[in-house]
Formats: structure tokens, C-alpha cells, sequence
């Protein structure tokens, strides 16, 4: 358990390490090298084994990036493919990253409601103390998802808010195919994304509550970098959110089109990176 | 694996047993009877005490309702509270349900893009061949979240196709927060569920190649039992999609309420009720 504000430990991890950079750890079997996957059939034939590899290449990947980036973001669909075996490794690398003084964002982006939410805060965001596991370290910040509405999130922050911790709310993702959904214009001429954020920029604020010292809420925005026109006009909305921002190179996202994703002092958001890093 | 296209199959079992019913199992560690938790601690120190209890209590309650409903669904949630302990207590229900002859829909809400989608798809939808876990049946169908489109959706659509199985996509949920997102109302006059539900039925049309027998898609959608009026417009926009209805019951829908969910021959529903039933 932290108990500074996540917002503060990541604006400050940011400017002492390496710049607002997050590395995506998004690590997958069948990419793996042969020093890690030995004489082990591809595609595995044992949960165990898969999960083992994912669990070693994500600790080399995990120490060699350490010095030199202040957060790393790992995807639980790579685990979760390798069923318990895999989820047993997500968490261990979420507590081997935070052990190396890594800020850890745990990419489940889960989103529920009621009992459901409190349920996925305390298995996915909350530390945990049972004396099976070893206490371990859960991860700094998790993706929800915000389609169920704010009632749904309020579970979540309130782990944060206890714990030190933080949440990326899906608001524009770097997909094609989401602006389905989030382009569509609502008869009051904001897009559906735009009417997400200023319910995320409500619930961010709490009174003031989820505002850490550097003017920042613990509840955060995933904007994709895809979407740069939109990541303006969701800073304007979302002044207080720190903005997660997917899809930087192998998506097609550029530098140019990151910049409107951060606040006037440069600060409020990170960029991830995922396969252009960790297989390089 | 099962041939059988999944609306087909939970058409036929609805007609067959007890009708369009499906038990929620979402276990609670605290709530559990003493018969179940023994001596152990409330809150439970250890996860593998608590996935334990929570799997014995979950078969106890198949066992009793598989004679009489067609369908369980169970809530992912309360088991990954407990870690791998808890996701591996997750899959073992699920595969016991469905060695009991139900038809089991997981209840984990995910959504992701493109590779992350396609694991999640394997991990959470698919039946597993891992020597390590055994062959272990995955559910029937899952429920996947609609806001990062339908691309999103596709590597879930594929497993489900391939395997015989289903999708429930979030279209309207029961949640009073969901009105917040899912209500607001697009320069065309349609509301945003509206603009999805339209979404999901041409994606589950798929030039008939996801539609069965019975004239449903294998992507179904998730309709809260608590908004009546707009189950009714969203039939008409999704004829060929099964509606999962949950809310009935202790959420405070009620049997007139979820009536407008059904098609035009009493099938095409399925009505979810969990926590009005598993403690009884």
C-alpha cells in the first residue's frame, strides 16, 4: 500500500526517470525466444509452461527496462490465455514490477456493476494479504471499462482512494472500429467519447478528493494516440485526468500526435509502447 | 466442442427444461453457509480456503438446479477476488456445470482490441487442450463489452463460430449509471444502446453464416430486466439476437417487466436471476 497519491507518484516517477513513458508488456508464447522457450513445443501443450515462459521473459524484459522508464502496463488477456497458470504469473510480474520500484498499471480493463465491481477491485487493484499468496503487491493503476456508467467505477475508486492507487477509464480507444461507438455525435453535438470524458472528469473530482498535489485524479482516461483531432477536445474536458495513451508505434501512432494528450506543463499523461519495445 | 450452433442448442434446452431460466452464480465467501466454510476465518486468510469454498458451495448449487433450468451463469468476478486459486476454482465450476448437461454462460465482461481480444477469446470463451489442466471445457458463451466496437468483438465471434458457442454483448444494463452512457440521445434521435444494438445485430448477421436454426444469432446481447421501454425498441432493432436479462429479482425487475425481451414465439430470452435464488 502506497500512501501517496497516485497521480503524484507518477507525475514525479516521470520527470525523474526517463520522461512519460510506459512500457507495454503484452507478451505472447509463439513470440518468445528460443532462450526462454528451451525445447518446449509451440504452441505449448501445458498451461504451466506457457505461463513460466511468460512469467521469465516478462522479469528480463521487466529488469532491463527498470533504469530507464518510470511505469510499465501488462496485459492480462496474455496471461489469462494460460487460464489459472496464467493469472498466477500476471500477478507475479505486477509484484516483480512494483518490486523494482516500477509504477504497474494492470491492462484487465474490467468494468461491471455493484458487488460484481467490488469483486474485480479487490482481485485486480487492491493489494492482497492472504497467506497463501505472500502479500502481495497488486498493481499501481488498472483499465476499466466506463460503458456501464459511473456507478460501476465507484467500487474501483474507492480502492484507489484508500490505497494510494489509480484507474484508466476506456474513453477513446486507438481501435478503428471504436469510433462505432465513441465517434457517434449525441444531439447535443458532443461525441459519445466527449459525454464519457465529462462523466469521467466528474467523477475524478469528488470534491476534490481524488485531486492530488499536482492537480491531477487518481481516476485517469485511456485516450488512443491514433486519435489525436479527439485528444484535444478530451484535455479540454478532462483538464484533471492523466490521459493513458495506447497505440503509439505499431498502431500508427506518431510523437505529433501525442502532444495534445498532455496538460499545459507537459506533464498529465503517459505514452505506451508495446511491441515496437519488448521484442527489440 | 459442441456442433450444434449455442442459440439452437439454449432454444431447445429452454423448451426442454423448466424454461427460458438461468441460475446467476455469483458466490460470496461472506455469505456462504457454515456446512461450507467450517472452522475457517470470515474473511478468509487463505484464497485457496476461500476458491475452495466458493467451488464446493457453486457445485452444490448446479447440482440442485441442473434438473430443473437450462442454463447457470457464473460471475467471474467473485472468483478472481482469490487470485489464480480463484480462477482456477472459475473454470472447474464451469466445466463441472457443463459435464451436468447445462449450458453455461461466463460472466466476465471482457473486451479488448485486436491480439488481446483473439487471448481473451482463448482463454475465457474457448474450450483448453493443455495436458496440464486437462481437457477442460470452457462456457458456452461469454459476455463481452460493446464499447470498443465490433472490431474488438471479431476474435470472439471466431472462437464462437468454430466451437459451437455464443457472445452476449453489453448492450443496455440493469444498473441505474448505465442510463448515463447507454440513455443519451444522438443527433439521429436513437439513443446510444440503440446505435449499439444496431451494431451488434449486423455483426451478428454476418451474411447468415452466425445465424441458426432456430433464427438467432450466436451473438446474443445483454438487456437489463429494469428498462422495460427500452427492451421493446431494442428487440425490434436485434430480431435475431438472443436477449440475456439480468436485473429480474433482487435488482427489481419483474415478470411484465422483462416480457418485451422475448421474440415473437416466446424464445429469443433468457432471464437471469442470481442472488434471489443461489441462498434460497
Amino acid at each position: 500500500m502506497s500512501t501517496r497519491h497516485f497521480a503524484d507518484r507518477l507525475t514525479l516517477a516521470c520527470q525523474q526517470k526517463g520522461g512519460p513513458i510506459c512500457v507495454g508488456l503484452d507478451p505472447v508464447y509463439e513470440k518468445l525466444p528460443a532462450s526462454i522457450v528451451g525445447d518446449h513445443p509451440v504452441p505449448p501443450s501445458s498451461a504451466a509452461v506457457a505461463a513460466n515462459a511468460l512469467f521469465d521473459f516478462s522479469v528480463r524484459v521487466l529488469k532491463a527496462v527498470a533504469p530507464h522508464v518510470p511505469a510499465v502496463k501488462v496485459q492480462s488477456a496474455c496471461f489469462e490465455r494460460y487460464l489459472w497458470a496464467g493469472v498466477e504469473a500476471y500477478h507475479k510480474v505486477i509484484h516483480e514490477a512494483r518490486q523494482l520500484g516500477l509504477i504497474v498499471i494492470g491492462d484487465a480493463k474490467r468494468g461491471d456493476i455493484g458487488a460484481s465491481s467490488k469483486h474485480y477491485a479487490a482481485g485486480c487493484l487492491a493489494d492482497h494479504a492472504f497467506e497463501d499468496t505472500g502479500k502481495l503487491l497488486g498493481p499501481d493503476a488498472l483499465t476499466v471499462n466506463s460503458y456501464l456508467g459511473v456507478d460501476g467505477l465507484e467500487p474501483f475508486l474507492e480502492v484507489a482512494a484508500e490505497q494510494g492507487k489509480g484507474l484508466f477509464a476506456l474513453v477513446r480507444t486507438s481501435n478503428p472500429g471504436g469510433d462505432t461507438v465513441q465517434s457517434q455525435t449525441l444531439n447535443n453535438g458532443r461525441s459519445v467519447a466527449e459525454s464519457v470524458a465529462r462523466l469521467i472528469a466528474d467523477a475524478g473530482e469528488a470534491k476534490g478528493r481524488y485531486i492530488g498535489e499536482s492537480g491531477f485524479s487518481l481516476l485517469g482516461a485511456v485516450v488512443g494516440a491514433t486519435k489525436p483531432r479527439d485528444a484535444e477536445r478530451l484535455r479540454e474536458i478532462m483538464p484533471q485526468q492523466v490521459f493513458l495513451v495506447p497505440g503509439f508505434g505499431a498502431q500508427g501512432g506518431a510523437a505529433d500526435d501525442v502532444r495534445p494528450c498532455f496538460g499545459r506543463h507537459g506533464t498529465g499523461a503517459i505514452v505506451t509502447a508495446s511491441r515496437s519495445i519488448i521484442y527489440a
